[in-house]
């Protein structure tokens, strides 16, 4: 077990790395070249357009002004300036909410530590039962709650904490989610008209033999909201195009490439091989061949757009409905339509960068067997992943290649291959599976058929929790693959699994210690320097860039990826949460992390960070779920360890803690949650009548025509065709005449109404 | 172990004892005397007025037409004729699908029963296990799995034989669940026009110091439903009031049994005590003190119709908010008002016979927290309810009462007493505590603040199934108390419970046999002679009847109890479905009693019990949950059993049957529920457009205006002044000037609105 001394080597290297990180940031950041790596936001939002300082053409590339290199963490307080309603202003309400985990990590731990330092430190420490007993120990656990005697009455300063702690961390979250739900509803009160406030998603539009699609839902809207329909627009298929338009973008970056070497070097035209990834085939001129694959693809893409829009097959049975008002869709948004339930679904529209094209148009039946399987593959994935990997592991030994392929002994036996294989192979395969597991949790989520960007990154963020919590958090402290311990909870009963538990944690402080500094310090210092962005942006600058726009697209700022950075964040809270109580020594890791990671990623969400979409916080609601769900964690397990130390008579004490803390997730979620979900109608209602005073000649229908088209027929990447569409989209549309004469209820069509029928036709 | 012969002896004894309860009904029910205690229905609905047949004076009383003896189960037959469109007229919805759960039953069991008795039957029993071990068994084990050799491959029936149960069950649930929520949806389609079709219920009213809670509603409404909204009802706390409406009905009825006495007795006029029960205290005349009391209490009673008139605190801060039309109520029902979403709640009403009055004014917080008491108050009724009961039993020997109260002591040494006391007392405190559990149960739903009689029955019901499935079910399996089993649970591991109760299943067949008869078929055969409704009638037909509206209100028709009465047929579900594999001999005997219960209720529903309220079959999701509940215990107690006779490689297999089941009701929870809780806009739409055509002129605030007045206020038992205050509710009410002027956006309040702010003012 690692000494005060060991921990304090550890802290002392990583806040070297962290430091030396910092200052290569420092440097390279002031250099003009590198000013769209590091600034890139500023660019996007056009308050930037080439880097501020000008002069010799030698400071366009290199910063020769010594005196900034002296002011190199000037950055941080920078960072901390902008107030926040400025930075939602600036990055949006979903960047300023997720800083907000970070700041909730440091209010809750903050005084958790004080606390604990100050009563529960002097309590474990003035016992004598580690030098007593024949353990070694270290003092980091003289500081823990394995230095009190079994059966101690110390223990109940303990129970006492652990009201306290529960009590707080409750009040804080409280406080919290009041301050969340009221900026996510001041900022949608507050917003600009948007589109998706007047517009609503229809999923599942019974097929119907008579009308299309369009008439179909024009007709039910126009007979079932009568006053507040306005106009729709139907879900093309376009997971072709859009694959197409892919492909192009790609060739076409091929063919600036050889252009530019070309333009740079006339004496040879470049050449290419045609065959796979350009490694074998017939030799061709390079720029001759891409130009003509740009063209295969240009024509490839009308073809197909004139198949979606003649082909009526390819209209899916999603469209999105806009209504007069935002009473009307928030209405509409929160009722159910039709007597069958998994006709007619609808939702509040998810922004128009946020939806997920691909996922519109599945069926109700599909979508519960689909749900189905992703829980067995998760399931499988969590507890047996280890089994392939340690499949490739077997293989990846030296007979084992030798035996598959006798060919290439010879190579193998070199001693050099040799020790690469025996020493990375097996590891790598480990890495390689992590570093691709939020992609497959992604794709997870894609199958189970979630419509919006924001929607599918909750739900992986929900899987990567479950996944590190199994696979992280318990599988360090009871050795073993998650497999194993499943195994052995399922022949261990009911109150001895948080026992097996319990009685490891004091033991794992300091692995947790270290873990903590090394991927969260580090970790965190290293996120600032933005390395891959730093390399691409400098290989693509030079091979691909052309023109301004060029450079542009060349910056590639990121988001901040909340599939993967929220879970993480998560661990942190749960090991402060279970080590509160148990090793508080631990507790001022966690609280430098919190407070390094708050300044690190507020620089870089006002500084790098592009979101590309705004779900105006929905993500709190599972953020607070899961920082509950670490506080039972930890009342479990400090039941069990209690249990092991003979003050059992605390057990019911601290069965309550959790009952209680379950309730508290049950108010918290009745009163707060309906903020993110539902749409109050006295909200829309007001800003409704202020717009209808306001601006009471107000061409709804002009600004709502065009905005859930899907993006491949947006202007943009390929122009003129589609943009001419758009503009047809303007005119006044056509009526549509209804084929269906039983039904005498329709109402004549609204002049208003009835905008992509034409559309489709003119596709 | 009861061996065949024991059974059949069984069977016979209650066999016999049914049809002596069916002899015995048959008898009673062509008396002309009893003819209100057995067509009880009939009377209330107008269609009888007197017993059919009349004749000599002799012949009111006792029926003397011998041939009707003979045929003396011929309301069989007539209970079955009635076909069931005909039945959902006659009694309503509820009763007609509250029939349907035996008929599920019967539809589940026979043919499992049949596939059972063909296949697994032969399979068991020809085995020789049980005959070459050295355990007494009895030929029902060797029908049973029991038979089989560990580890025999004829396991492998019993796998395939659970799939295929399973598979039945399901498909036989889901179209039952397809059935029931078409035919609430054709209920409440063709139903007449109903109060509650256009009224929301709105709760937690936030306090206004400008406003009174009418005015603050009418303004919220007119502004957020401005096309829809047309009156509203506030709710009175009339708690007291209908308290002292309850009391005078009781004095009123000693007033007319002591007139009554008096009037066939004037020899001596009555007397009466004024103490405690009528035991001690001053002698009075009773006529002229009951007098005095029936005149205090309608004194009382218009002090307090005063004090609720002028008290502005009265009005409780919940209203029923009527709208123009079905859709508006159906939006208004459906969607969140108001940003808090703690504040103006909204939830379709309940019919105006369904509220439950005094639970309208319960604020968020309080429910909450009433949720939790509740929870915890449950959960110990249910593991610790021996104690209390053990605690009465030790008291309750002879030693006890002697210390306690020592003058006794010669009373309790007689012999006779001691006896009584020895023998009857200990199971005396049982039996009455299992009789108040209903109440008990009852008391806490509305402790936690449910708004409706149906709901409160139905989380009732809930909560007694729970307790039933422990302590009746795992309770008669697994001997010892609740505790005792958490206890034992707790210390085992997760996969060692299945298995120790599934061992014990096969061992208690014989017992839930015998449970089966006794109380399934004698029970049900004894429910149809109404025994206590009998002699209650008897009794007031004879003290206190003094008019036909007396007679009419002496008939105590009774009613389904939906709270005691479906988790009861739950336990036959339980234990079908578990004892289908394990012991199928006991599936003839739970047909035997859903087939018996099917036509005997079938026979109260159309002549005897008169719903309370009618929900439209609301319960049936409740019902679909707990047999597939049941369905899923079945399969991990019969994954317990297997894998302790050697047949462990059956796990995998079996265990895909809970997980498939489960997702099966997910399925069915996404596809038909919604039917039971939502409201679809467009069947709203449809009546609303259909009533328009036909009844241009309706004058719907005429038709809603009362029908949201508490019972108390309304006409009924306490005459005039009740009624001028109904009348006054017709006028033009007075316009309700706002006093704020900060509200600009407030439309003038319509001609339509604010009914009953002038009616407060009136009382």
């Amino acid at each position: 077990m690692a000494s005060l001394n060991d921990i304090a080597v550890g802290a002392a290297i990583n806040i070297l790395s962290a430091f030396v990180f910092f200052l290569i940031f420092a440097i390279l950041r002031i250099q003009p070249v590198n000013d769209r790596v590091y600034f890139p936001k500023w660019y996007l939002k056009g308050l930037r357009n080439s880097p501020l300082r000008a002069g010799a053409f030698i400071s366009k590339f290199v910063n020769l002004d010594f005196r900034s290199y002296a002011r190199f963490l000037s950055w941080m307080p920078a960072a901390l300036k902008m107030p926040e309603p400025e930075l939602i202003d600036h990055a949006g309400l979903d960047s300023a909410v997720y800083l907000r985990i970070y700041l909730i990590g440091l209010k809750i731990f903050t005084p958790i530590a004080c606390l604990a330092f100050s009563v529960m430190v002097p309590v474990n420490w003035t016992n004598v039962t580690l030098e007593r007993s024949n353990f070694t120990y270290s003092d980091v656990d003289k500081l823990s709650i394995s230095n009190i005697p079994l059966g101690s009455n110390r223990f109940w300063t303990h129970l006492v904490m652990a009201y306290a702690f529960t009590f707080w961390t409750c009040y804080i979250l409280k406080s919290e989610y009041e301050t969340v739900a009221s900026m996510r509803l001041h900022f949608l009160a507050s917003e600009q008209r948007r589109p998706d406030q007047f517009t609503v998603l229809v999923r599942n539009v019974p097929p119907d033999p008579d009308e299309s699609v369009s008439e179909l839902v024009e007709h039910f809207f126009l007979v079932n909201h009568p006053d507040q329909y306005l106009t729709h627009q139907v879900v093309c298929n376009a997971n072709k195009l859009s694959s197409l338009v892919k492909e192009k973008k790609k060739v076409q970056n091929w063919l600036d490439f050889y252009q530019l070497r070309y333009l740079r070097n006339q004496s040879k035209r470049p050449i290419v091989k045609t065959g796979f990834l350009g490694l074998w085939g017939k030799k061709v001129d390079a720029i001759d061949f891409y130009t003509s694959e740009v063209d295969r693809l240009s024509s490839e893409m009308s073809f197909e757009r004139e198949r979606i829009s003649k082909n009526p097959k390819s209209i899916m049975p999603a469209a999105f409905v806009s209504f007069k008002s935002r009473w009307g869709a928030a209405v509409c948004s929160q009722t159910q339509q039709c007597r069958n339930p998994t006709m007619w679904l609808t939702e509040w529209a998810p922004e128009p960068r946020d939806i997920y094209w691909d996922n519109l148009a599945i069926p109700y039946v599909s979508l519960t067997i689909r749900r189905l399987i992703a829980l067995v593959a998760f399931f499988f994935l969590t507890f047996f992943f280890m089994i392939p990997i340690a499949f490739v592991q077997s293989l990846a030994n030296i007979e084992g290649i030798e035996k598959a392929v006798p060919f290439l002994k010879p190579i193998i036996e070199l001693k050099f291959i040799k020790s690469v294989i025996q020493g990375f192979l097996p590891g790598i395969a480990l890495k390689v599976f992590l570093m691709f597991l939020p992609s497959i949790l992604m794709f997870m989520s894609k199958f189970e058929g979630y419509s919006s960007i924001s929607s599918l990154e909750r739900r992986s963020a929900t899987r990567y929790y479950i996944f590190q919590f199994i696979n992280v958090f318990l599988g360090s402290i009871i050795t073993g693959t998650a497999f194993q311990q499943l195994d052995s909870f399922m022949h261990q009963s009911a109150n001895e699994i948080p026992k097996t538990i319990g009685v490891s944690i004091p033991m794992k402080a300091t692995f947790f210690i270290t873990y903590i500094m090394v991927d969260g310090w580090a970790g965190v210092a290293g996120e600032i320097l933005r390395l891959k962005p730093l390399i691409m942006y400098h290989l693509r600058n030079f091979f691909l860039v052309k023109t301004e726009k060029d450079r542009e697209e060349a910056m590639d700022p990121g988001s901040l990826e909340f599939n993967t950075g929220e879970p993480r964040i998560q661990l942190y809270f749960l090991l402060g949460l279970v080590y509160a109580v148990v090793t508080p020594f631990l507790l001022p890791f966690i609280i430098i992390f919190f407070a390094l990671a708050y300044v690190v990623y507020r620089h870089q969400i006002i500084n790098v960070y592009n979101q590309e979409y705004e779900s105006a916080a929905a993500f709190w609601p599972d953020v607070h779920g899961r920082i509950i769900t670490a506080l039972i964690v930890s009342q479990l397990l400090l039941m069990g360890l209690l249990s092991t130390k003979n003050a059992a008579q605390s057990t019911p004490l601290l069965i309550t803690l959790p009952v209680l803390t379950i309730w508290f997730h049950r108010f918290c979620k009745g009163r707060y949650e309906p903020a993110f979900i539902r749409h109050p109608l006295q909200e829309a209602m007001m800003k409704d009548t202020l717009e209808r005073v306001r601006e009471p000649n107000l061409n709804m229908k002009a600004f709502l025509q065009n905005a859930y088209v899907h993006p491949v027929f947006k202007g943009g990447d390929d122009g003129s065709e589609s943009e001419v569409s758009l503009e047809d989209l303007m005119e006044e549309p056509a009526m549509v005449p209804t084929k269906r004469h039983s039904r005498r209820n329709t109402p004549m069509p609204s002049k208003q109404s009835g905008s992509l029928t034409k559309v489709d036709e003119d596709y």
